[in-house]
């Protein structure tokens, strides 16, 4: 195994999921998910408990989902509602495994793991994709990595030079300080480059000349998860590291679920605090975003073939993979307890 | 194992073997097939005994095949005639293994298992496919499942109604008895409809307006064959189940031959004793025959896949799959004893 | 395992590998290539040895290779330059295996095994490619099979009369009497003609009329080289098998590289003494050959399929697959050896 059970993970986009039966593996498991009547969205073993045919391949019957093939009916906890035969007599036994969903930060989430043990109270704080005053948009990608390789990528911006080198790397990235703490099962990552000329895309939205604060600082969040907190704001409004609210502001947000233990889906996308009713802004940041993210699958899916082709050989942990390493870690120690 | 050695299996449709080798795998072997000058015809391994090149790729002279890599020869006993240095003496101890070999009812079988256990007796009697007064066509799909998924298929029709939701499928058909009956090694389903409307196919062809008796009557015969016969007749005929040759009727002939544990041949037609000499009914019913069985094949394959993907999860039985579980159980029967 | 450990193995064409890195897998060996500034080539493991992202992703900077990936700069000798972090200290032991290399006959060659036993005297002789008076061409195919299945049906060209029917098969090449003889480490093959009309090709070349000795000697070199010594002289010019220089002659080359147990990067081409500098005649040699060797390569990627589909069946060794049997057990011997 090489994720933590008994944790939730993102399982799709809010809107990915509508009335019509969605299927996707989701750490291992193949997992069918609808939304029912209300809105609420239903989770479950996606397999038939009579001839194991994806039910995602079945027919909405109001809240109950009808198999293809000899058209048992499940409902939405999982249990029969109908036997293939329709006057036999409810076969309750047949039962679905399901899974516990929430829905929050516009995503999909659903427990892996004991069922018993899901607490929403666990949901991982991606709280700039659903404040007040913010905006979020984004995609998925499904990667042929390690959903750890991820990880490593993105807690490591150095790799920006030379991966992005057509696109967003710039050598200047890595001449400021990084500050790595780890904070619980948290690992953060941060920059802060106080007085500097805004680059363009920041200068225009902060809508004002003179020199800023920037700052960049990544966020693990276990299980899979990295957030990546990025803006300006004018150096006479006093910001800090610790509070920087006064200028241009916005996260870079990833997931990576887990499909199997060599691949995963990539959640993406940008929370941003300006200009949040601009669809165009919206629009090109995601181009750009979906542009970048290209170049590092490119290099995370070779690094994968590399892996399995060099059996001999070890990922070494240099000062740069400090964040990657100390993420790594807090996944170890969560798996051996969970 | 998967399959019943010691038994006779579908190779080929009669018009498929000529005089150029035909290699298929059947029952996991390599099998090299072709037509001798007097219309016979011959199976064998199909790899050549010296450098296992297929024979298929070889050149046939007369009744010979000659490897196409160093010009071996071998005869349709398997035995080689002509070494690849045509002046050395030939090497009888390279002997190709061969299989015995039958037409009947327009197949050509091949005996799986010990070559002189074959007997001609055995052979699975599909006897609408060659009887006097009736007409045969159909296909050849070859198809990623287990040939029992597709066994549990054709012996339960209430499938019919899901899978076949935009072709034949029709609810009614769940609502008439069905018996089922076990004789021998064989399993027979049965539904008998007195007095009903014919439907328009049938109709059509017995040319009579009224009530009709109509059935539908599934037999599954060892190894991997069901067949299916179907059709109409007046009621004043006085027709029973046992005996209804007075008005039209068809056979669905199925006959799943194993390629692999995961994969088959199925060879799929009608044989009808109606509209014999019409070759444009043959075709639309041929046309029609393989957009159904394209539906099953889909969700077949989709099963098999599913079955793999959830090796915790089992596939239950449930009344209607009686007819699959009773040829299931015959199966594990007699594959222990062969 | 299936080659010799501790040889010379052809990496490369000449001018396939130039500044820009060049991967390519070697024996099981991921291995990247690449031309320093004086013109030596590199070799070394492709993979770097921070995160093992292919090095022939990288950026070529001098002689040195950076990877793409976080900016390791790893120098010819395998050893980095300088780390992600540019003012890192550079951790010497963070070192990517090295290759010895050499350039000879054309081709660039990598020693696999242990890299202090590679000895320059130990390339094999393929002097017809680098001589003076004659001219080299050819080209590459990977191919999948085991290379000596390749070594076989070079060491035997009684396949051409079928495997090559439609294009330089021709019965009477059978019929020469063939000599095999082992010397030492190499086994050979020769049929001399003697008194003979001169074929088309030949007579063309050697503008003169009247019988011609005509020769083929096949000379398979350790560890997986097989070089066919071909052409005719005038019957008055007294030529022997031992010394034949008076006429037209070629070789045709062959070095196949394992590329993985079932795999091998077949290099091959023809060099020759006449004609040297008409590039017109070149190119439809390499024509010629392209289009022949294609038709064994079909032969021998069915042969390894049908190898692995008939695990029960065994490749058995007549007269004429003597040159290839020698060969292998020459192989076996020097695998145990080395």
């Amino acid at each position: 195994m090489t994720f933590i059970r008994n944790r939730w993970y993102v399982a799709a986009w809010d809107g990915e999921v509508g009335p019509q039966p969605l299927g996707r593996k989701i750490c291992n498991e193949n997992i069918v998910m609808y939304r029912k009547l209300d809105g609420e969205v239903v989770a479950m073993r996606d397999a038939c408990p009579h001839r194991l045919l994806p039910l995602s391949m079945g027919i909405k019957e109001g809240d109950n989902l009808r198999c293809k093939y000899h058209g048992l009916v499940v409902g939405p906890d999982g249990a029969p509602t109908e036997m293939p035969l329709r006057n036999d007599p409810v076969n309750k036994k047949l039962c679905v495994q399901t899974y516990r969903v929430t829905e929050k930060h516009r995503f999909v989430w659903v427990w892996i793991g004991d069922q018993d043990k899901a607490d929403e109270a666990l949901v991982p704080d991606l709280w700039p994709c659903s404040a007040e005053g913010w905006t979020f948009d984004g995609g998925l990608m499904t990667v042929g990595c390690d959903y750890r390789l991820f990880i490593d990528n993105l807690m490591d911006l150095t790799h920006e030079t030379y991966v992005h080198m057509g696109s967003i790397g710039q050598i200047e990235l890595m001449e400021a300080p990084l500050e790595t703490r780890i904070e619980g099962d948290k690992v953060i990552l941060s920059r802060w480059m106080p007085g500097v000329d805004a680059p363009p895309f920041w200068k225009a939205f902060l809508g004002k000349e003179g020199p800023v604060n920037r700052w960049q600082i990544c966020e693990f969040i276990e299980p899979c998860s990295v957030i990546i907190d990025v803006g300006v704001s004018p150096v006479e409004a006093g910001d800090t590291l610790e509070s920087h609210d006064s200028g241009v502001r916005g996260f870079v947000i990833d997931s990576m679920t887990p499909e199997t233990e060599t691949s995963c889906h990539y959640f993406w996308g940008m929370a941003r605090n300006f200009a949040i009713d601009d669809h165009g802004v919206t629009q090109r940041i995601k181009d750009g975003q979906d542009h970048v993210f290209n170049e590092d699958i490119e290099v995370l899916e070779r690094q994968q073939k590399s892996i399995a082709e060099n059996p001999d050989l070890k990922l070494r942990i240099l000062n740069i993979d400090s964040g990657g390493a100390h993420a790594r870690r807090i996944i170890e120690r969560l798996m051996a307890d969970a």
